[in-house]
């Protein structure tokens, strides 16, 4: 993990210039239960009292923290210098910015992006009156371009995990196609995946419920829990899953068809909503590629599945993943009030993202949704998911 | 886990005329990464899109979500009115706060306590610009005095989930005596505790690191990461651990002394500061009572070590414990500018607090800190933890 943190600070350094950016800080507290999004770029540990990391587009990488963090922040070996305190942040931190003196002060504030709006209302008040008789508090910018391209542009240490995670998601997914029959409960699906996560030494790439389980149009659609409804004939089987691995996510959709006596494929109208889903995929994915706007990826798929006569999904296409399942920065969503700014930033070499288009009900089957993983690349995309291309038939192989 | 989501909005109902308060709202989106401490007292999932929780004096109690989370809202019952919605949150949101009409709105920032601070600063600035046209935006208040008061005054389920907590860690630091020895590292012991909580079936009380663990002068004091240090005859050995269980958390430090060879009982300088730090607390707790201002109970116990020698402890003497094992509200503490007004807030029947001062170096043995845990009663205070009275000889046994 610590060589990572080193090549994510020296990352920041390099990118504060490309945003006319002199210092970015991160101003946390109590950090175990007020996370800021960008910590655990920075640091594997939590902090209890008022700290700031501050780094440099000159190259300083400053902490200013409690005396009991002091020690822990030092044996990581990646700051230039560190401040510890008892009484106050205050003055040290006045002192720390009235030396470097910087143009421009990026903060994690950001009223569209969540991965970059880490820095509560409270400790921003805070600062201000800190900054009371200095210049700085004028000089305070949000700092959700650069944190965008922080999180986004990912290194080949990050790339690596993140198709870590995937394998192992994969590998998950495919056992709970096997384990499902019909008869068996979304819980019970439920629980032998998160099982089979603990088995291999991973957690869940999000809180409650993950995975997400639902068998036929009664089942609790979205973010619902999984329930006692049983997996029948006649149903899609949908299960939304991923692990957090090595500090990095997986977040992958897998549909099933579970056949009635007589079915030897799907129905019809369940084949021609997998078809326009993976189709509403691969067109989208055609389009994704640096400079397009989030917006513009999006209309693709919305439009493949408005042409079959399919209703809208009532989401984005797809979103970054990384150390979040749900990562910040750009969205491949629609310019809904909802998604803010996110829709309009441009995609960029070496961002992941999802691709999940979905029926809420698919011919009365229920929900049929696919999610596939992709990285950016300089002309295009590279899948990283191996694709879903064929609904299956569960419980009869 | 649902009936106490009952006890709790009951009780946050009920406190809301106390301050004066119409309307208390929790405002979050991608509520797993950008928590709102408050938000697992009220809902056990977490949001995805900008979500609202509402409770009011008159009973209302609203929830404004992402359509995906409306069937898991929906299903727990607790809500009066779950209003979903899929493009924007601007106009559900509006038209809730116009039928309430609250004179006070309380939002969850506050420059003191973290534990009320849960609004990040780009969701107040997006609350903001909804409410521009509106006069809510006028009406905003902190809910720091309400929220420290919810959190603060525990309900009977919450005690007895706390004193269970304690009597799991109470078992897990006998056990780790017991297998503490000179020759063993730090790391090997935090990682027999660490073990034993999952035996146990708890999680650990706070992030990393838990337990610290602290063997003589030469370790890292304070919330510095267990190393290779072995305990060695003539250290003080130091934990800190707590666990959480069924949502709540307890936090413990407890103390042993590995003697030389030739040593029957722990040097002079040792027992002194031994007795200093237990006469701390035990005259602490007698000042602690309802009414009283956290300040004046930690200069009880501070004035106690001055008296014996001893140097001043660079931290609070005790703080909440519930649902975090930092939980916030009134700290027992200095009146130092970095626990701002915390320490002047009132003690209040059910409190539960920490009692834990400590001493950096005793007699050159390293860090000696005892840790317990009380209930504010009406007359005073109980003990929640067994108190530690003896200090141990280690490996004699």
């Amino acid at each position: 993990m610590s060589d990572l943190i080193a090549e994510k600070l020296n990352q920041a350094q390099a990118l504060l210039p490309e945003f006319g950016i002199d210092a970015w800080m991160v101003f946390v507290r109590e950090s175990s239960h007020c996370r800021d999004p960008v910590l655990p770029y920075l640091y594997e540990g939590s902090f209890t009292w008022q700290s700031a990391l501050i780094v440099t587009a000159a190259g300083d990488r400053i902490a200013i923290v409690g005396q009991f963090d002091d020690g822990a922040v030092r044996a990581t070996g990646h700051w230039t210098e560190v401040i510890p305190y008892v009484q106050s942040i205050r003055d040290p931190l006045v002192e720390v910015l009235t030396k470097l003196n910087p143009r421009r002060l990026a903060l994690n504030f950001s009223v569209d992006d969540f991965a970059a709006d880490g820095l509560t209302h409270g400790m921003y008040s805070l600062l201000l009156q800190y900054l009371t008789g200095t210049p700085y508090a004028e000089r305070i910018v949000s700092s959700v371009d650069v944190v965008g391209a922080f999180r986004g542009r990912k290194t080949a240490s990050e790339l690596s995990r993140i198709e870590a995670a995937i394998a192992t998601a994969e590998t998950i997914l495919e056992a709970a196609g096997r384990f499902a029959r019909p008869g068996k409960t979304e819980r019970e699906l439920a629980h032998f995946i998160q099982q089979a996560a603990t088995q291999h030494g991973v957690g869940l790439a999000w809180e409650s419920p993950c995975p997400i389980v639902n068998s036929g149009p009664d089942s609790m659609i979205g973010h619902g829990t999984p329930t006692d409804q049983r997996l029948e004939p006649g149903h899609i089987l949908h299960i939304d899953f991923g692990v957090q691995q090595n500090g990095y996510c997986s977040d992958l959709q897998r549909c099933w068809y579970i056949p009635r006596p007589e079915e030897t494929q799907p129905p019809a109208a369940v084949a021609r909503a997998f078809d326009a889903v993976v189709t509403g995929i691969t067109k989208a994915a055609e389009r994704l590629q640096p400079g397009v706007e989030g917006w513009q990826v999006d209309a693709v798929a919305r439009e493949v599945l408005a042409e079959t006569g399919f209703p809208e999904y009532g989401h984005a296409l797809g979103h970054h993943v990384g150390r979040n399942a749900h990562d910040g920065g750009g969205i491949l969503g629609p310019r809904w009030d909802r998604y803010g700014r996110t829709p309009y930033r441009k995609v960029e070499t070496g961002n992941v993202f999802t691709l999940e288009p979905s029926l809420v009900d698919a011919g009365g089957a229920g929900c049929l949704g696919i999610e596939e993983m992709v990285v950016v690349t300089e002309t295009g995309c590279r899948w990283l998911s191996h694709r879903q291309m064929v609904l299956p038939l569960l419980g009869t192989a």
